[in-house]
């Protein structure tokens, strides 16, 4: 299998992995093999201190119309199967969510299903206008299952039960409004310019300071106690008095920049 | 007690109850008989097939006032009874927000206190340009008591404690730019017209996988594990090998109706 | 040290603790002695019957810059002193969080780390259109360990981990748009309106069931239960039952401000 045929590409530019879902004549939707390839880009990206980001896209002008319900026909009748692979991806799903760098999406043309729950989990969603975005299972007799309750959380209650219950779809202007995505761009080179703008942002953070706020962020929703913050005091100074923190503080004070975001290494 | 006379009426249109406050003296104070009623609405339509969602309105150009000050002040000095009285109201709420079929709020003129509480748990709120929203018990010594909780899953903490603290009134606009309602319409042409295009979706949504999908989505706030992911799972794999998901996913592929959207019934 | 000398001031205005952070030279970054002082006032405020709101501002134009980070770099190498001295700053935002009377912030110029944190524990926070809000730990290898979880709260998770993991500042616009911020104000003396209007409704709460209602509403954030809607059932019929509820309702019935509103003491 050539790079051209992968049902997902991926490519370093620059310390930043962009990862392309590549079904463009099914609109992307996400089947197993998919879903077992964005594993295995997120486990080794973790791991890689050379990657400091992902942007997650699409090829051919869509992020990602949902499941793949010829699939999940094909196992019909087999509901402990049928269970496994819905499973699935919400494993993917919640490992999207705790990809411990930054993980960017972008989006064009549809994230519907599956797609709308994997721009729930990313750190930065941005949208070109022509974008529309809904969960339509129950349309079909079907419920979101592993993605509602990212959705919940990602967008609260009041909106959430909105889309899921009715399937309308929105467009990137009204996902803006309701906070599902971070910006909206009316054409592709204003898209990258912003993406350009983001990815510098990332550089310029500190790997393992970002890394622990990010858990440190995801740990909050809900409710919260002492512990939460004794924990995060705890790993403040341990940051503080890192090789990056002792770096970070005494750039701050030469107003200089650290070593990280001069050459994209750690520090 | 003929209809005319009800303080709640209802009517089935076309699959869709339309139940209307009706105490139009009184703005549509909440009052015991009208917590009765709509109790015993919600509980009748749960268990109607043939009814396949709710929208819920107040006669004379007001949803509701709120809570009826003058039956609560007839009780004063019996802290049992009066106690017992509020937390009813809340199990109103609760019902409301846990009724298992599509819940709609036409909200016109106010929607103060408890009033203000029904519209927080509506799957779809829709207002005029007119109507204002307020939780004005401090006020006048009192607390909010049974709708605060859904206030703020409604429209987070940040807002919530601005306007319970404030008692200050916001009009339909602001209540949806803070996410309170789902629309906003000119006229009352405008708002019909919504309306229709909701219960339109409403419509087209598959009666089983709705209520699965409500059940979901309204277990996710807060903090979730895998628990509810894998419970999840199985309802999908359930939803997907009923008759409705199997008429659900062909209708899909066969690229027509299913058969619940073309008469209302269940398939 | 005289008042003018004072790393905190403070002032009574009409029944309002007007508070002043006071390092203007240092953009009013928030150091161990201005933790203590805020610490005072917030106690003494919530014991004093005459106190009915404090507001909360910067000298010189600027809110808050974030934390000394040269007072902290100071302790570095003494991980258990730094926690300390971070976990004390959490105990100030935890405490301005459950301030049992209402919390303003007016933020101009910059609210930064540890300001943004503050900003998001008030009950109402105003800001003029030259404010900056940000979170820049993460690009000086540190984490905003005790604000996340705040922050989280206030603005939801999927705003928070963009601003955490970016380090991107934002606008007064942009607050508001994502409900960090109740008010943008163009110029000082727009601003001061809307600080009257605020506080004037301030004035019109009653004291005890303010109180009260802003501990329901700090509750009710993540899952809850029949046990929170049974207190909080109680705690509506103690309010109405007691002096304070007794004159409001009476006011209400009567159509004249209570007792409370029209002189500023409690009933």
């Amino acid at each position: 299998m050539t790079e051209q045929d992968s049902i997902v590409l991926s490519e370093m530019r620059d310390g930043v992995l962009m990862v392309t879902l590549n079904r463009p004549k099914a609109r992307n939707a996400m089947n197993g093999p998919m879903v077992t390839a964005l594993q295995n880009i997120l486990k080794d990206s973790a791991e890689d201190v050379s990657v400091r980001a992902i942007v997650l896209r699409g090829a051919g002008g869509t992020f990602c119309a949902g499941g793949d319900i010829s699939d999940m026909a094909a196992t019909a009748g087999d509901k402990t199967a049928i269970a496994a692979v819905n499973r699935r991806f919400g494993t993917l799903i919640e490992e999207a969510n705790r990809f411990p760098k930054l993980l960017v999406t972008v989006l064009e043309g549809a994230a519907m299903g599956g797609g709308f729950g994997l721009a729930c989990v990313s750190d930065v969603a941005l949208a070109t206008e022509n974008c529309r975005f809904a969960m339509p299972e129950v349309a079909i007799g079907l419920i979101p299952a592993q993605i509602a309750p990212f959705v919940v959380q990602r967008i609260g209650l009041a909106q959430a039960r909105y889309l899921a219950l009715t399937g309308i779809a929105i467009d990137a202007g009204e996902a803006y409004r309701i906070g599902l995505i971070h910006h909206v761009e009316t054409d592709a080179s204003a898209l990258e310019a912003r993406l350009d703008t983001i990815l510098a942002a990332a550089r310029r953070a500190a790997p393992n300071a970002q890394q622990k706020t990010k858990t440190l962020v995801l740990d909050s929703p809900g409710t919260f106690g002492p512990d939460l913050l004794n924990q995060a005091a705890a790993d403040f100074a341990e940051a503080i008095t890192s090789p990056e923190g002792a770096e970070g503080t005494a750039a701050f004070v030469e107003k200089r920049l650290p070593s990280w975001a001069e050459n994209g290494d750690r520090a």
